[in-house]
């Protein structure tokens, strides 16, 4: 008997219609189909291909631990996820051990940023991989911002707001274009970063973006405080345009 | 009557799977197809879409102008360009004041680099337009590769090597994962920019991800000289990972 595949599937950035067509093909083949939530929740990317799952799919989640949004360089939170992870695979592996196909579902892109990518590194050496691309989140909020992000030239910079603010401000310095995400609790400091880069006049926030309440505005509009999961901003570039 | 819309319809990096299921379904529907070629050609966007293009779909192929490849700041290049962009522009708007929806085809994303920008910017004031994302085609290059791209805190920076060599330099200076885009005759810079910044040991050179002669070698494998128009760089991130 034949080891089983290990699917990465992207899912893209929310709106069901923008699965790719190769995506709903591995998942209609595919016996069992993998995800990740959080504890009691259905978690996002089982939503946005809940039109291709039928009866027959074993559906297997992956919870994340109970935590208290404890920061990544606290030591026992590193351990607690690093434990998730290795669960994980391992719960996949049994499937593929067995023969069974398996599609692990990624928000996105499966490469770009994501707990994916976790499971990847500890399952490639074993096992045989296909990545199937997704909408990453960024195209999906310029696309629901209708701004045309990178002309020419442009150099685009993709920003997680979990950088210090100085890192923040000197990547900020060389970009025409950018993208900052991972808003969350250090959405004031992203705003700082983008004030001193002189880029917030021309900075858009974006929230939820191709989902149901998806949200577009001026960044200088945005209300002060945390932002949610779903949000990110973006400053589109201005290079070259004949 | 009422005017038609413009899509702008991201097709994804090369394999027609890699549509979405909202371009196939915005591609059936819609009466007049546009795509852009070179003269004598049908274009790769256009073959992208083959399997969904129907016989009473009028199609409007958008022929770039003759040209001895000049560079960009070449003032009889860049009239040429505008006009052609100006001349499309209103190819497209005689179908849209007629009532017909056009769908207008646009590689990888809509709004990452590309034509279809420049249509985009002419049009938006005078005609609805909706945005169909797509499969970048620097997610189709990482997903070819198998490279987890961006881990943890990485700043990703993409780049195109049309950039003169201390400004790639300087760029990648605060890269912790790069894309290198546009490689052409341009190869060989972008390669020195990466020597300098002591990425090219870890970079990956991908020629025309997910499409046939799919090519994925480490960079110091390249042959030097030109590389070819569907060719690209990749720095994957190193970022924390538990």
């Amino acid at each position: 008997m034949s080891e089983g595949r290990l699917y990465g599937v992207g899912v893209g950035p929310g709106d069901p219609e923008l699965l790719t067509v190769k995506a709903t093909r591995v998942i209609a083949a595919a016996p069992v189909v993998a995800f990740f939530a959080k504890a009691g929740r259905r978690g996002n990317a089982r939503g946005i291909v809940d039109g291709w799952i039928m009866s027959w799919h074993v559906e297997l989640p992956l919870y994340y631990p109970m935590t208290t949004e404890s920061h990544f360089d606290d030591p026992p939170y590193r351990e607690a996820l690093k434990d998730f992870y290795r669960k994980s695979a391992a719960a996949i592996a049994v499937h593929l051990e067995a023969g069974r196909d398996v599609a692990l579902l990624a928000e996105g892109d499966p490469l770009f940023y994501g707990s994916f990518m976790h499971l990847f590194v500890r399952l490639r050496e074993r096992f045989a991989v296909t990545i199937v691309p997704g909408v990453s989140s960024i195209c999906g909020a310029w696309g629901a911002a209708g701004e045309a992000m990178t002309w020419g030239d442009d150099c685009l910079v993709v920003l997680p707001a979990t950088l210090p603010l100085d890192k923040l401000a000197r990547r900020l310095e060389v970009a025409e274009a950018a993208v900052i995400m991972k808003l969350g609790r250090n959405f004031a400091r992203a705003k700082e970063a983008l004030v001193r880069a002189g880029m917030a006049e021309r900075a858009i926030y974006v929230e939820r973006a191709t989902m149901a309440g998806e949200t577009v505005m001026p960044l200088e509009q945005k209300a002060d405080g945390p932002a949610p999961y779903f949000s990110l901003i973006l400053v589109p570039g201005r290079g070259r345009r004949p």
